[in-house]
């Protein structure tokens, strides 16, 4: 049988310590060539769904043998990019039956081939994200680091939240958002959810002075770290490109890249474009910080290329792009969490497979 | 309701005809822009499954926005590459449960998002394939072509055959292929299916001697088609780069291929490789015949580069690489004609969507 997953058995089984354990494992494994993967594509054409929309599919994929499975990611997103103030947003339309959005992931045993399980991508999302910038910070803060600025209040900011405690014995908690409502709704909410106190901050600065672990988690399209917040032994770490610009990147003393390039393979149809704020463009940035040769969070966490070696250096992790590989990594754990529990609905493999040699 | 349909519910639903129709359709949005596509990748580790194995994800896809479809098709093999004879070849293993095999198409929609079907790929593969080249033959071969010469006797081979009188009237028809109890059993088996004589010949000489039109659908690693066998009018179709050299190539008046570049991507683990006769090494063929400059498939059914131009021309369609693009365009057709016949499982589109903004 394949399994069937949803969000709600994804928040029911998957936990942020299994996430950044097995990411930390599937890192080595791929350090170690143990593992394979396609970086994400992008096939856009233009949409009539809705004004000035895109029909984007979007996949990626990856293979990790030792954990005996591989996966597709994949989006099929009605996309546009309204004007919100003076900045542009990335809005995906729910266009769905039921106002639905449609990401998957698909499971494959490697040993056998079969499909083992689909679920949708919204839960695992974040999760991976947070849980690969919090297996960063395992690597890169400084031992004993205790205090974490939170810059951002969305759902990755949650996520990197609930992962960050997970790697480093956190007591002491600030976030910043430019809406003053945003960040003071987000502290006391997680500061119950939390069972510790969140402190929101009127400026940027005020949340980094003196953290020993910064995470930048915003939708913003602007820099928004400065040259002028890094310590000695901070460690930052941004999930989108515009977050942290180039000079910042160079400041610090150790820079550690997701991926070794960054740019997704993108084929567009007549007229279909995106904005240049659309964070894809990560070419130019890639020049600036010499993106070829810094070591990548694999190489870090295999220790083939040294992360931090003192308690002064200022550290940085850019958490940018997803790989389909995490998701297979992930999957493994939710999978085997799945089938234990008995959890899931059920379709006949026989259903997803074929006699026919294809 | 997304619907799940089988091998069984292709073969009971959707014609040579209807693959034909919609792949020309197809092809001419694909010059105008108004399609798009992602070439195929193929991301391959080593396996254990079976002695000198590898396990390898392979995936393409194509946006159809005319059509209101996406498809991406997936495929999750263990493959050997055995010594028969003095040949190496691709053998894929049935591993899945029921000695079965896995690959997969996910058909979404364009306008909502959503997946709107989930069928395997065995046997709209060879029809899309037979279906491309018949498109080509329809384009290339000269008017009134009645005679075809059938190389090979294989799956492949049967598309070919069931697709090419649908594009021109054949009233002769040969086969070759090396063995002769294949060709002989091929002929009688495909005499009675069509109700119209096929010869089995000795030679591939004999079956191509005057023959308007050249079918190669071989699993050969060698060069099959002669420059000696190019008479004036003649149409020499080929599904596997290695069938038809560059000498060959060359000669002919007319060369057309299915894609402008070839070589998919491919991203190995450690330890893992294809043999060099895997057919993927489409690059020394590219340069030798300037394959990109030829003229493609959707440039000769759009009008945009001339084709044939007098009866006396030779011709001829490297029909090497599929699309998921093809899958996208075939994929639309079945699932209307699923929808409208009431066949196929279905499962909750709810199961597969998701209100979490991926």
């Amino acid at each position: 049988m394949t399994l069937i997953l949803n969000n709600q058995n994804v928040r029911d089984l998957l936990t942020m310590t299994d996430v950044i354990k097995v990411l930390e494992f599937a890192y080595k494994e791929l350090a170690e060539g143990r593992g394979a993967l396609r970086r994400r594509s992008d096939t856009i054409v233009t949409s009539d769904t809705a004004p000035d929309a895109i029909y984007a599919l979007k996949s990626m994929d990856g293979v990790a043998p030792s954990l005996g499975v591989s996966a597709i990611r994949i989006n099929s997103d009605i996309i546009t990019h309204p004007q919100v103030g003076e900045n542009i947003r990335r809005v995906k339309v729910p266009a769905a039956p039921g106002n639905r959005y449609t990401g998957l992931v698909l499971l494959f045993s490697t040993e056998t081939g079969e499909p083992l399980a689909i679920f949708p991508d919204g839960e695992v999302q974040p999760m991976r994200v947070a849980g690969t910038s919090a297996l960063a910070a395992k690597y890169l803060a400084r031992d004993g680091a205790r205090s974490v600025a939170l810059i951002g209040t969305g759902w990755q900011a949650q996520a990197q939240l609930r992962a960050i405690d997970t790697v480093h014995e956190i007591a002491d908690y600030r976030v910043y958002s430019t809406q003053k409502q945003n960040r003071d709704r987000f502290a006391m909410e997680w500061s119950e959810k939390l069972g510790t106190q969140i402190r929101p901050c009127d400026t940027a600065e005020e949340a980094v002075a003196d953290a020993d672990i910064v995470l930048l988690a915003t939708n913003s399209i602007e820099h928004v770290a400065r040259e002028a917040w890094l310590e000695p032994g901070m460690h930052v770490s941004s999930i989108k490109s515009p977050e942290i610009s180039a000079d910042v990147i160079n400041r610090c003393d150790i820079a550690v890249c997701h991926v070794p390039h960054g740019r997704p393979t993108i084929e567009f149809g007549a007229g279909a474009a995106l904005p240049e704020t659309d964070g894809l463009d990560v070419d130019s940035l890639a020049q600036k910080i010499g993106l070829a040769d810094m070591p990548t969070l694999a190489d870090i966490v295999s220790g083939r290329r040294p992360g931090r070696t003192s308690e002064d250096q200022t550290t940085c992790f850019l958490n940018i792009l997803g790989l389909g590989y995490q998701f297979a990594a992930v999957g493994s754990v939710l999978y085997k969490k799945a089938k234990e529990a008995g959890l899931g609905n059920e379709i006949a493999t026989d259903w997803l497979t074929q006699i026919e040699v294809p």
